[in-house]
């Protein structure tokens, strides 16, 4: 796909996702997308784990409550390590960021659905830990966000958004 | 371009910008791509200006000290505002960074180069600030970002980087 459309069909897809299978070498590039993010200073904080096995998906599934967006025959675990950067200040949240949006239209470019999740796996009740567990991170990583991958099974909706002029402008505020 | 070729030649450039103008059409073409990422419950927390007048770039480029890639004729700065989304959480930060990498890749693909300016600009010296206060940015929105736009004058160089087993793995920790 071309850069331009790929940024723009990117969305939230919420909805079922169909069993059709997500090759290896699919997910890989995906992955890949999402290391060539850039990183402050090249500190690289960002860490990935693609699922397709169908024993640790059913193991993540049972711990994600409510149930949302478990029907993805695969998933991408995203992983950050708080490291100091730029004159002792962390830019790891804006680093996994950057990733996670470079595999997000990866995803779309190939075909399949995605969605951000994270708020819900790194509140109180930290399912994040729970599926770092089961995947045997070790506690100096924090799980902070998945990706479902798939093909999806329902419409593919656009949220509203405000215009342009509300946004962006030219050489000064609201100008 | 396709997009895994934008988005593997996207890399942080810090070299000189040739005088090479850049149209209002691409600016926009790039701000529309930054706003294209998702937010947090959709909040839209991040507001752009793109910067191609010559008497303000040079307002702005004698705030930005050391005068690091200030030399593109032309930059976009990102705006930010702390809203609350999911649950009584704040997901701006990770709002403006996906609208960053967006525009970085779009960047790319029309031919020029970029370089995310954060850390020197949000430290104590309040750069962004002086920057914002240039713009008529009022002070609930926060300037925590420049990306300068232009063409390069000087060589394209890649940051070493991990190999992809370093950083990402199937079904488990560094499997």
């Amino acid at each position: 796909m071309n850069t331009f459309d790929a940024i723009k069909a990117r969305t939230s897809y919420r909805g079922k996702y169909k069993n059709t299978h997500v090759p290896k070498e699919d997910l890989a590039k995906i992955m890949e997308a999402g290391l060539a993010a850039p990183s402050g200073c090249n500190t690289q904080t960002t860490s990935l784990i693609a699922v397709d096995d169908p024993d640790v998906m059913a193991k993540l599934r049972a711990v994600i409550e409510p149930d949302f967006m478990v029907s993805a025959p695969t998933m991408i675990c995203v992983l950050t390590q708080y490291i100091k950067s730029y004159r002792d200040r962390c830019f790891s949240v804006q680093d996994y960021s950057a990733a996670i949006e470079n595999m997000l239209i990866a995803i779309v470019d190939l075909g399949y659905q995605s969605c951000w999740v994270e708020g819900q796996i790194t509140d109180a009740d930290a399912l994040g830990r729970k599926m770092a567990d089961i995947l045997g991170v070790p506690e100096d990583y924090e799980l902070i966000c998945f990706l479902p991958v798939g093909v999806a099974d329902e419409p593919i909706r656009f949220p509203k958004k405000k215009e342009f002029s509300e946004r962006a402008w030219f050489n000064g505020f609201r100008k």
